[in-house]
Parts: C-alpha cells; structure tokens; sequence
C-alpha cells in the first residue's frame, strides 16, 4: 500500500471514528482563573485571534477588564482584552467554544461542572489540571469519561515541566500534550509552541496525569524534609527513591513502555520538588517546621493540592500494594498526625 | 552443598585470590587534604582509633596541628590531632598504611604518585576521586591497575550524593562503596557508617567512576544556562536529558544491569546540578555570563574538575560514538570557544 492510500484510509477513519467531524482546536476556552489558566492564555493567545475564558468570579473579571492583567495571578503579563470573551457562566463558554482547557484546582473542578447543563461529550478536552477528582479518586482524563462520557480519544493532558511565573516570563519552557490520538495531540502542540515553548507530544494520558499527581505528593515529601532540616545530600536521595516509587506505581496502574526519566515525568517532578515557587513544597515545610495541616492551610491561604493527592493515591494504591514508602509517610504525617520527625526517621531507613 | 560449607569455601578462595591476606581496613590513610578528604576523615575516625593523613603542604599540616581543624576546609570540624599522623611524604603514609583513600583533584593525583617509591599493589585502594586522569584519559580504578599493577578486587570507589560541607554538620548522607569484590565493599560500608551516615555497596566500579565524572560536565551545563538566563524549567529539561544521555554512555562503555535512579548516580547529578556549593556549577554560570575560561578559574581561585572531564568524556566517545549533545555543547563552549548562547540555543533543539 502507498503512503498516499495510507494517508487516506487515516484521513477516513478519523472521520469514521469522530463522526462530528469535530473542529480543532476550533474555538479555545480556558476553564479557570489562576496562575496556570493564566500562563496558558498568554500561550493560546499567540496564535489564536480570540479565546473564551471561563471565571468564576464576576468581581475579578471586572478587574481584569479594567486592569488589561488578572487582578490576582501572573499579574506582570499584559493582555489584549478585547480579544478575550470572559464569562463567569460555565454554559455561556461551553456552548461557544469546541476545546476545553480545565485548569481549575482539581478539588474545586466537581463544584465547577455541577453547574454545566450544556452537553460537553462533542467537545475537545484538554486537562491542565494536576490532581484527582477527590471522592471518586480517579484522575481527570477518566471522570471526564465515566460522568459527561467524553471518549478517551477526544481527551488530552497537559504536562510539564513549567512554572506559570516562567511562562510569564518567557523563560524557555517544554511541554508535552499527551493524547491516545496523536494526530490531535500533534495540532495542541503546534498551537502552543511559541519562541520560548518547546511542546512534544505522547500517548501516556494516564500515565502523565497520575505523575503530576504524584509529583506534588513528592513535593511535600520534600518540604517536610526541609523543615526538618535535612540537607540537600538527602534531597538528592529522596529524589532519586521518589522517582523509582513513582515509576513502580505507574508500571503497576498503566504498564506502558514509557520512559519516566523524560522531561514529562522527571523534569516535573524536579521543577516541583527543588523549587520555591512550589505550593505543595511551601505547605510541607510548614508541616516540617511543626504546623498542624489546618494553621499551615490558613497561612498559605490556599490549598496544596497534593494533599488531597496523597489521600487519594493511597485509597487507588489500596488495590494495587505497590511499594510506596514516600507515599505512606507523607499520608501518615498529614493524616494520621504522626509526627514528622518519626515517618521521616523511619523513610530514611528504607532508603539508598 | 550446606551453607556452611558454601561460606568455607568463599573464605578459602577470598585467602587464595588474596595471598598476602591484607588486613581490611587495617591501618587506613587519608591521601588529600581538601574538603572531601577531611570530610572523609572525620567519617573515619568516628570509628578508628588514629588515621594516617597525607597532606602534600608542610605549613598545612602545621596549622592543622596547631588549631586543631583543617586551616582551608571545613574549619568548623574539630580534630583530635593526637589521633591523626600527619606527613607531606606520600612514601612515609603508604609504608604505614594498609588501606589508602585518594582524594585528590583528579588532575593532581599523577603529580602526587610520581613521588612514590614505595609499591602499592599490596594495599587497598578506595578513590573518592571524582574525575578521569587528564592526559591517559582514564578513570582513577584504571590508572591504579594499568600503571600500579593493583588488581581490580583491591580497589573500591566511594559515590555520592555528599557535599562534604554537610558531612561536617552531620547532615544525614547516604554514600555507595562499590568494590568487584562485594564482601570488601560491605567492610568499608561498615566502617564508615553511623548516626549520619548510611552506607550501600555496589559492584559497578567503572559505572560509578564515569557518572562522577559526567555529573561535574552537566554541572557546568547547568551552570552555563543559568548564567544564560534560562530558568527553573529549563533546568529540570535540562537534567532529565543529562540522566538520559548518561544512561546512553554508561550503556555501551560498560553495559551492566544497573538502575541510573539510584541516589548514587541520579542523586548525585542532582545534589552538584542543583547546588550552589558546587564549583562546576559555579565555574559554568561564569562562562555562561561571558567570562573566558582562563579568568574564570583565575577569579574562582580552584580548578573545576569538569573542565577536565569534559575534554576526557569527548575523547573517550570518539571511540564509542554515543549521541551526548550536552557533553558536545560543554566541550565546544569549553574547548572550541564557541559562543554559550549559540550552543545553548542549538542544545534547547535537541531536547524534549
């Protein structure tokens, strides 16, 4: 068969399979109002004319409009707001838009879809969020199946690793857009890619979504120990051991002959766990330092998502009984109230 | 065949491949006077009754005895100088000693075995050197085989991930010794252990030897970018794809079942990638601000050792032909005076 006839019998099939011929990226909404729906605007909006963007806060659009920067996050980056349709009206931005980035905080994304009467199984859904749905314990490629029966082949993740503040910036940044169809996978990475972001894509929907899961579990590992005044040799070493625990877990949920010393799984869980811009890391030197899990939340004023990641990796890990040291401690100090100083004694004892 | 039995005859055959039955560690000498060899010393003496300490500065071993601590390195370490024979003659150390742990500048280490008169095939050797002998372009394990006659189950090597400025504070550190012969290994483990020091052994003398020396090249990298501007997220791309690129070398130079995660390959790229204490780090942001090489080193006042291991690897691959681009950038920038933001911007291509 030639490659002409190939490519054809590919251009069918898709049709076949996707038998709302979908556009894409079509209309580009982004569904969010932190700093990474941010960062992703900024990047969206390099190549698109317009974008839909959906915020929850009436107040904080206002502002927006008035200011030409978001009010609370990334407030350095300048936007063109006429190019910008806000609305704080999750159905309004559904219905005039073909491709969804969610990028709310995942134990805020139930309450968000709650209000959604607009189908949303025709559109495109790329997730940028890192957690898992809390309650259902299942990551947010799957919630999107199982509840709003999305196929898993119009459902695409974001990966890092990116700092929002670096996109902001324009520091040079990779990201991965990672998708069981490729084809589309490959238009995302095209419309994202800039001067200063490099994007590659992949299949490992699942197995990226539970590494930044994962990643931010890590962070606060990493945290604790720091204000428990470990070193950086230790660092080092808990790095080292955390990526073998997540790569052990990630062949035991998804066997995929996947690399996770690239950029998407590594290079994330390196940018997390030795940065400062990291909530997750911030929350578990607090933790380290000797705050209860409630008086560090007050402080931070805003949640560390890995907190409700550890919980829910440990109620999935319940079935699978991977080794997960790391894991076990940092559920143990959180939830449990073990003190820190005994679970990271005893981690370092398992380590080498 | 019983235990027993088995265990018999692994002693009778360690006392027929060993005819000269070294006592192990015996009598053991430091031979280096920097930071790591008196980080390396304080590990020992917490278990030896007195150390012998090759110091290649008469009025160095006078200070030292004098105050009490090393007049250069690590000051703040209290010694009980009554427990340690100090001699600026190498002959003098090696006949006293049964076990010697090298510890020099790896570009030194000829200039201080070209004094010796005394054979050394009969000792132990442990290097906690981190670099390839200029010139011979040999790793230190080699060099003592090829120009000592050492027979390789005699010589062990000492991996990270340790700064030596954490060992002083006794931060908890894990180090590797890895020996052909395990059982040695494991007496060394034993011996240098303790409250802050956990020990592992490994049989990948070679492997161990040139991810050292590889560590302090990506260190440069890493340095280089960062004095190029490129931020966190860059940095986190960038080690992902210096593991990977190690992985590749280690692979085909000496192909071993071994898991480059492990702290003292993965970790210990991260604790010199990552750390300000590093000096190849430091040399690299230097470069990448625009010094030259040669001031440079004159500003940092210390050779780093990376600068040398760079041009070692590039020769050493010309016979393996592993794809390294990050090592190729380093050694162009280095050795080709090719412009960082040029080769740089070339590497940031070949990245994902």
């Amino acid at each position: 068969m030639n490659l002409i006839a190939e490519r054809r019998i590919r251009l069918l099939s898709a049709i076949i399979n996707d038998p709302l011929n979908m556009k894409l990226p079509g209309k580009i909404a982004i569904m969010g109002g932190g700093s990474w729906a941010t960062a992703i605007a900024k990047m969206c909006l390099a190549q698109e004319d317009s974008i839909n963007w959906y915020m929850r806060r009436d107040d904080r659009i206002t502002d927006f409009k008035r200011l030409g920067h978001n009010p609370a996050y990334l407030t350095g980056v300048k936007f063109d707001v006429k190019r910008i349709n806000f609305s704080s009206n999750i159905n309004d931005i559904v219905k005039q838009s073909d491709t969804l980035i969610f990028v709310t905080p995942s134990p805020y994304l139930k309450a968000h879809l709650k209000k959604l009467k607009h189908k949303i199984r025709d559109k495109f859904i790329i997730t940028a969020i890192k957690g898992i749905v809390p309650d259902d314990n299942v990551i947010v490629s799957e919630y999107f199946t199982k509840e709003y029966g999305v196929p898993p082949e119009n459902i695409a993740v974001l990966g890092g690793p990116c700092h929002a503040e670096e996109v902001a910036l324009e520091r040079l940044s990779y990201l991965t857009i990672a998708c069981p169809d490729k084809d589309k996978a490959r238009i995302f990475a095209r419309r994202l890619g800039s001067s200063y972001i490099k994007t590659s894509v992949s299949d490992d929907v699942i197995g990226i979504e539970y590494s930044s899961v994962l990643k931010n579990v890590y962070a606060i590992a990493a945290g604790i120990c720091s204000g428990l005044k470990y070193g950086d040799n230790f660092q080092a070493v808990l790095i080292s051991n955390a990526i073998q625990e997540m790569n052990r877990f990630l062949n035991t949920v998804h066997p995929l002959n996947r690399n996770v010393y690239e950029s998407v799984y590594l290079g994330d869980l390196l940018v997390t766990g030795y940065s400062n811009f990291s909530r997750n890391r911030t929350f578990g030197t607090m933790i380290g330092k000797g705050y209860s899990v409630k008086s560090a939340q007050i402080e931070m004023e805003m949640i560390a998502e890995g907190y409700y990641g550890t919980k829910c990796i440990k109620e999935i890990n319940k079935h699978h009984h991977v080794n997960m040291p790391i894991l076990d401690a940092v559920y143990n100090i959180l939830y449990e109230r073990i003190s820190p100083m005994i679970e990271i004694k005893l981690l370092t004892d398992s380590f080498r």
